[in-house]
């Protein structure tokens, strides 16, 4: 297996084997953070900028201890502060940044498509950190990393989703993923919270918790961004716990092994009890620390896309 | 020739010989751009401290990659949100960062003249990036050294700047550097955006555009800030557009070769159209590929020029 | 001596003999910052976290150099703007810091106990760099480091610290350490500026400052942070400079040789006069320089607390 595209700009797009050879290089890097000294050379000399247009230090410091470890040079860009402001279109911004010859554009913004857009204008790498509604690529290659990890395989597993999924980019890459790679996906939430197509891209949907936990191999809980919509039509955050916060209770009724995942940050007591965050099922942490594996790989590979063929090493 | 300044604060200051030998120096380093690796050890254990008391991106990332492409250390300071809040003078502030036994400050200030104020007070080196109306000497280096790559020459050469003069920096500097150099200078503008004294500096001042076209080997097109200054006298921007914008229609009558040069980031379809802005005349984005170059060059040239004598390699 | 401990809280907690141990490995590596190439490979490969609940471009900044100048890859979050707002908790956010397998937290936050207890829930190094009125121990640290190289002891000196003693994390720093290492210390400030307890902790209060400055072989002036309260129920400033200000008439009173401190930005003509601060007495600026000594010292020895047992190299 080979790779060849110069971006990561989403699940959707990608075969299976493109999304196992992540997943494989990601094992590799993972050792790097655990050495004395957390540093490869792969990418000295090259310039990763990120390129933020919402805000969120989770996945941007993520991204830049990534980039750091592989030795490469990291420009941050909070896009709300920046020329963008003076009226630059993305298609401006992101050719200045090719004509500054970085080599790697980490884009996370309020519009679903836009790291697409951005791909096809510059001859760089564009790696997709959250786009609107749309995908949130990496996210999903952690969540599915962790899994892997954890239950040794994909194929086969029930994979629940839990929560606000028609707000969730998480949700949407999330079920690219597992099912390309043969998962079984339920997803779970209010009505209001499914948007249109979800069963078209492969997953089950149902508004009862109770019978999503019994048969689920691991649960995706999303987090509700009470934060983004003040006049949401959703009743209130207990409320919330109540119908579809993941609790010890409902746990009690699972799987034993059932694996607890939260992209976090996590709201304690809203979409899951504390005891439950912390609790032995939960893999919340090893989700973070899998995601500085798995950004080094994507940046790994897309600059090696960029420019000439990667061999796999196996 | 020798560079023996610490600092670097305007155009107006250098010799023909200083400018010159920075750009020599641009073009050693503008290879360095195009390597596999794009890094040399030229300042490494330096520090570089980008002291921002205005916004500005553009500038920021151009200096914090060329930094880091010499192998800087660096520490980007907004100032907006620093201590100066608490009342510090820039001098105070200045003296602080000396203390801390960094190399450099590249100051962005409102005010004209505060780059020349904090150099007279530290004993390290200070390089302007822009200070009130005053001086933005780095980008008429880079406007100076893309023209003299694309045209071989700045002697003899005809070179219009069009726009809002009276409140440009960049235009200040290009005047000075380009007349020292032996270019012709034509400015063009609304009458109430020329400030006096312009024609005292060696430039031809017309409110011509159609005349400045017909002669100019390059046009250096301002950005009309209309975000600074919101109860400008000028009509608007489509009013502007009509009367001083550059169109392909204006175009068609200026030389075939004209350069067409912007700072950025630009204001599409106000000071120029997009298919101007995107012509095979538009050298826009190669100015800012030469903006780490000479900004290399400048950091490089200050550094030496604080402890000890810079010899020419040549 | 050896150094055992992850984490530096305060220096409440350190035995003299602590104390003693950072201040000889601050002066080993001051000598650092004075090289041509200012860098030592102690800490390549760490990752440094500057975690800031409050803003502090002095503190942050002299963190980041410092560990820049070990090598160290450094993060910045400014918590103001990070997922704190979405209501993530300080221990959360902790975890996932410790997650990305960083090395050390270096934290900034207006809760006293802040640093504690993050430091009591992650395994790795937590360095307090101002925690709400509690202490800033690093502040005191370069302070007394200041005050031992320029009088050569700290045991059976007086010195005396003035003013806002209430709101001063700086002066309880200053008065464990400087009590620990047998110096006297005196507090003077208006009554209602003076916390309860302070007597208690070892030092001298009092309210005349003309007595203080007498005996007092250094004197340590505190920032009067009029920003921080609107309604203080102090006069004003005009009126803090005449009653407790250091102005050089109160100077000519003093002892001859005796040192100036102040922990900056200095609010000139409040609590001191511009003339005092920028007389020969004054070590305000060698303390910013000492400031990189005594942060990459702590840096240095807590990462190698957080793993294994350091031992002194003499």
């Amino acid at each position: 297996m080979t790779w060849t595209r110069k971006d990561l700009l989403g699940l959707e797009d990608l075969s299976k084997e493109e999304i196992e050879l992540i997943l494989t290089t990601a094992e590799s890097f993972k050792e790097v953070s655990t050495r004395e000294i957390k540093k490869v050379p792969a990418l000295r000399g090259k310039t990763v900028v990120n390129l933020f247009y919402e805000p969120s230090t989770r996945t941007r410091v993520s991204f830049e201890v990534a980039a750091k470890r592989l030795s490469a040079d990291v420009i941050n860009i909070a896009a709300e502060t920046s020329s963008v402001r003076k009226g630059e279109t993305l298609i401006d911004t992101g050719r200045n940044i090719e004509a500054l010859k970085a080599d790697i554009i980490v884009i996370r913004h309020n519009a679903s498509g836009a790291a697409a857009m951005l791909a096809r204008h510059v001859g760089i790498s564009v790696v997709n950190a959250g786009d609107g509604w749309h995908e949130h690529p990496t996210q999903a290659l952690l969540d599915i990393f962790t899994l892997k990890e954890k239950l040794g395989k994909i194929e086969g597993l029930n994979v629940a989703i839990v929560g606000d999924v028609a707000h969730s980019r998480v949700a949407r890459s999330n079920i690219w993923g597992l099912t390309k790679l043969g998962a079984k996906v339920m997803v779970c939430a209010p009505a209001m919270l499914i948007p249109p197509g979800i069963e078209q891209m492969g997953a089950r949907v149902t508004a009862d918790i109770d019978d999503v936990l019994r048969d689920a191999d691991a649960v995706n809980v999303l987090r509700m961004q009470f934060e983004r919509d003040e006049n949401s039509a959703f009743p209130d955050a207990l409320e919330y716990l109540k119908k579809f916060g993941i609790t010890q209770e409902r746990l009690e009724k699972a799987k034993k092994d059932i694996i607890i995942m939260h992209p976090g940050p996590i709201n304690r007591g809203i979409e899951m009890s504390s005891e439950v965050a912390d609790c032995a099922n939960s893999v919340i942490l090893e989700q973070v620390t899998n995601g500085i594996a798995v950004r080094m790989a994507v940046l790994f590979l897309v600059a090696q896309g960029s420019d000439k063929k990667y061999e796999t090493l196996d």
